[in-house]
């Protein structure tokens, strides 16, 4: 069967992201090794632009509009990482730029978006419907609508960032990537697959919301409420057209950790590495401290997708996982 | 009049801790660029073994002991990264190390220090004077006392730090650091000034205890009570006989900082560049977001001396400075 996309496209996303994103750092902790038994390297994802991976997905589908896609511009619907990539994306191509965004999204998010030189949308989400209205607008106005995962061109972007870990640390025995709705894990397991064909690829989703997990069990998209979950870049309903085949094809299996596990992974990377990682991009890291998934002897590739958690939330989420000793 | 140490010190630190030391990343931000005019270009000490600057003084002192020297060992006093860094540095030679600490720091790092492979020494610091435990356990055991910057090779060893920094970064119209005991600006004014004659090094310390400042302005060293500030690695109660000569010699002028805005500069390395330092890591880059030197359309660079700092302790200080918005 022919995949959404393969790993030329991931190449050629590379290239139009080449000098424009961050090639993050890949960093490497003596204590996170002895605590697993395997040679971890962490792509910083949350060193990227705008604090994570999506900046990737963004430009490299805003990089390939036509002239009158420029023209009309872009819309997106995301209170998230992926709006904010959209309008950075934007700005810097010279385009127009919509986002659509929940009323009651932080204001701190919405002068953020406006920051950026986005037109804010606001929307009722009890009342009203953020694709309907992304949709209405889009035709209306002449704008493309950029989904947050189901899309090539996004997909193939976020599979640079495995690109650059595998050019950087080499072969590695087994990547081990978050999963939300499956843009990440897909462009990653396709270029994963095609350098290290021996390479396992392994997804993580917070317990609340293991959709792909029980998809890829069931063999069909399965879809859920807004899952109960701080890992906030994982509260996926389903996943993607796109993505699920490729996911069915390339990923070897999803395990799943609780809240209060990816607190404590955290914790680790601020009180050892140093580093702020967002509770989603915690995903690949607790599944390893909790022995979730076990490579002891391996080399091993973790992608921490973002760092978007702001200082206040930090200590409310601490408690959630109280220190050990 | 010839100062403690010259820059030769320094080169000669550097090889002693070259493929031993982390050659730590310079990072930048376009955020902390606009806000303070300058372009800043931050050496991230945070990233260091131990979480601080303090590894290179500490290993840079060790790694010159004679073969004597090293059979006896080392003991140091400090509760600190300076213990840290002297445990560390002894395990990687190979010799004895003591460190003393008082009776009621907490359990974690008294247990993180015997991680390191130390004995530690307890004391009582409210009847027992931790100097006078160091020298007569170190003339009892035959153990060299390491002071924590009042000298040659420590300050030499810290000097690399901005030895790096210009490497890296190129030509600096300023350098900004902060202040304790004066080893780390000692050693970095040391090879600044060699390396870039006219670049301006200045001093922060905390508003609290600002015995420096007083110091360079009487031209004798001044004692004070142990300042009540947050930035811990500061609370140096006086200049050491070496330091002081240096910094009259070489430092412009130092500048203060209050714990509130220490706090504020934390949370924008948290929230903006994704890192964790510590309260004394953040002096000099308060310093500049607050415009206490206005360094407007100039090359500047910043040490971040350390990030180690736990995260409920971070969690409290926020309160000290509510987010603006």
């Amino acid at each position: 069967m022919t995949l959404p996309i393969g790993p030329e496209d991931v190449l050629a996303a590379a290239a139009r992201l080449d000098g424009v994103a961050h090639r993050t750092p890949v960093m490497t902790s003596r204590t996170a090794d002895e605590r697993t038994g395997a040679q971890l390297f962490f792509k910083c994802e949350n060193l990227q632009r705008v604090g994570a991976f999506k900046f990737r997905g963004a430009y490299s589908a805003l990089s390939r509009f036509t002239p009158a896609q420029r023209k009309g511009g872009v819309i997106a619907y995301s209170s998230g990482n992926h709006g904010q990539a959209i309008a950075v994306s934007a700005r810097l191509l010279g385009m127009p730029v919509a986002i659509v965004m929940p009323q009651d999204a932080p204001p701190i998010k919405i002068a953020a978006t406006r920051g950026y030189g986005a037109e804010v949308i606001l929307y009722d989400r009890y009342t009203e419907n953020r694709e309907a209205i992304g949709q209405r607008i889009a035709t209306e106005r002449g704008m493309t609508l950029i989904p947050p995962y189901n899309h090539v061109d996004v997909i193939a972007g976020q599979g640079t960032a495995a690109l650059e870990l595998i050019e950087e640390a080499g072969a590695l025995d087994a990547l081990v990537v978050c999963v939300g709705g499956g843009g990440l894990i897909g462009g990653c397991a396709t270029i994963t697959k095609h350098l290290l064909p021996e390479c396992r690829v392994i997804g993580v989703e917070p317990a609340a919301g293991n959709d792909m997990q029980r998809s890829l069990a069931e063999g069909r998209i399965i879809h859920i409420d807004v899952p109960d979950t701080i890992a906030d870049g994982a509260q996926t309903q389903h996943a993607g057209e796109l993505t699920f085949p490729i996911l069915q094809a390339l990923v070897e299996r999803i395990v799943t950790v609780t809240d209060p596990q990816l607190v404590a992974a955290m914790r680790f990377f601020f009180e050892r590495m140093k580093i702020v990682v967002e509770p989603t991009g915690c995903l690949g890291a607790a599944a390893l401290f909790e022995r979730a998934i076990d490579l002891r002897g391996k080399r091993v590739g973790v992608i921490l997708s973002g760092g978007n958690v702001d200082a206040e939330r930090f200590a409310s989420l601490l408690s959630m996982a109280p220190r050990a000793d």
